[in-house]
C-alpha cells in the first residue's frame, strides 16, 4: 500500500473501533443544537457542546448559523432554509467518508466535489395537498472525484462511504423524534 | 383575532397555498448544496441557488459552511460534524413553524428557544457493531416558549409546527437518496 496524504488519521479510527467494541457506553454520543427565534421565520442556531467517551466536550469554537425563508416565500432570506441544512450535512458526510475510505485503501485524492439536489414539492408544507409529504421527494448526490485510481475504485469508495454514512442513514431511514414543551 | 407582530407574512402563505393548488408544477422546488473536500474529513459547503415557481433563484447571499470531525475523532475540528447539521435544520424548521402558526392563530410570541439533542451510538459508523445503525438512535427537541397564550395553546402551536415541518418529516420518514459518480 502506498502512503497517501489525504489527511485522515485512519489508524486512530481503527484503534477506536477496537476499543469501543469492548466499551459500548463510551460510544454513546449526544450532539446538540439550540435555536433562538429572531423574527418572522428567521432563527439563529448555535452549536458547541457535545457528550461522548463518557464526558462533556466543546468544539474548539462555537458555530453560529442563520436560518430563514427566501424572498419567494415572502420572508427575509437572512439565511438558508432549514431543509437546506440537511443537504449541507449529507454532502459533507459523504465527502468525509470518501476521504476516510480512500486513506484506508491507499488511494490519493486530488479533489472531491459533491453536489446535492433535493426535490421538494412545497404543496406539502403549505397544506395545499394532503397527499404530498412535507419533506423531500428524493435527493440526488453527484460526485466529481479526481484521484489516483480507476473509475471502478472511485465508485467503490463512494459506495463504501454511503454504507458508513451517519447522515445518509438518517435521511434514508426513519428516526424517532420527540418534541415537547419544557 | 388580535393583530400580532411575529413578523410572518401569513397572508402571502395562504395566498400561495391557493395559487399552488391549481399550479402543482410551480410548487416543485429544487434545493442545492455543493461540498468541496479540503483535507482530512474537513469540507467546505456552499449554498446559494435554488429552483422554484418555474425558474432559477439565488439567495441574496451565498452561505458558506465548514464541516469536520472533532478532536476526539482525531480530526481538526474546523467546523461542526455533518450529523450536527441535521439538528441545525430541525431546530430552525420547528421554530419557523411555531412562529408561522402563532401568527396565523393571533398569538404573540415573546421568545422561542428550541434545544435539540441527538443520541448517536458511534459504533455504527466505526463498523464496531453491525447491529448498530449509522445515524441517530433518537432525537429529542425541547421548546421554551414565552407567549401571550395558555400552556395548552402553546402545546398546540408546537404540535401543528411538527405536523407541517419539512425537516421533521425528512428525519422521521425515509427518503430515497441516490448517489452517483459523474
Amino acid at each position: 500500500m502506498t502512503t497517501v496524504t489525504n489527511g485522515v488519521n485512519v489508524q486512530a479510527l481503527l484503534d477506536a473501533r477496537e476499543v469501543l467494541k469492548g466499551a459500548p457506553e463510551a460510544a454513546q454520543f449526544t450532539w446538540r443544537a439550540s435555536a433562538t427565534w429572531q423574527h418572522g421565520v428567521h432563527s439563529q442556531i448555535k452549536v458547541q457542546s457535545y457528550y461522548g467517551l463518557g464526558e462533556e466536550h466543546d468544539h474548539k469554537e462555537e458555530s453560529v448559523f442563520e436560518a430563514d425563508h427566501p424572498d419567494v416565500f415572502a420572508a427575509t432570506d437572512n439565511g438558508i432554509t432549514p431543509i437546506e441544512y440537511l443537504l449541507v450535512g449529507l454532502a459533507s458526510c459523504l465527502s468525509a467518508g470518501v476521504a476516510s475510505v480512500a486513506e484506508n485503501r491507499g488511494i490519493q485524492l486530488n479533489s472531491v466535489q459533491a453536489t446535492v439536489e433535493g426535490h421538494h414539492d412545497i404543496r406539502g408544507i403549505l397544506g395545499a395537498d394532503g397527499d404530498v409529504r412535507n419533506g423531500y421527494n428524493d435527493i440526488k448526490v453527484t460526485f466529481n472525484i479526481d484521484a489516483d485510481a480507476s473509475r471502478e475504485d472511485i465508485e467503490a469508495l463512494v459506495a463504501q462511504s454511503q454504507k458508513r454514512s451517519a447522515v445518509f442513514d438518517a435521511l434514508t431511514n426513519p428516526t424517532d423524534v420527540t418534541v415537547e414543551v419544557a
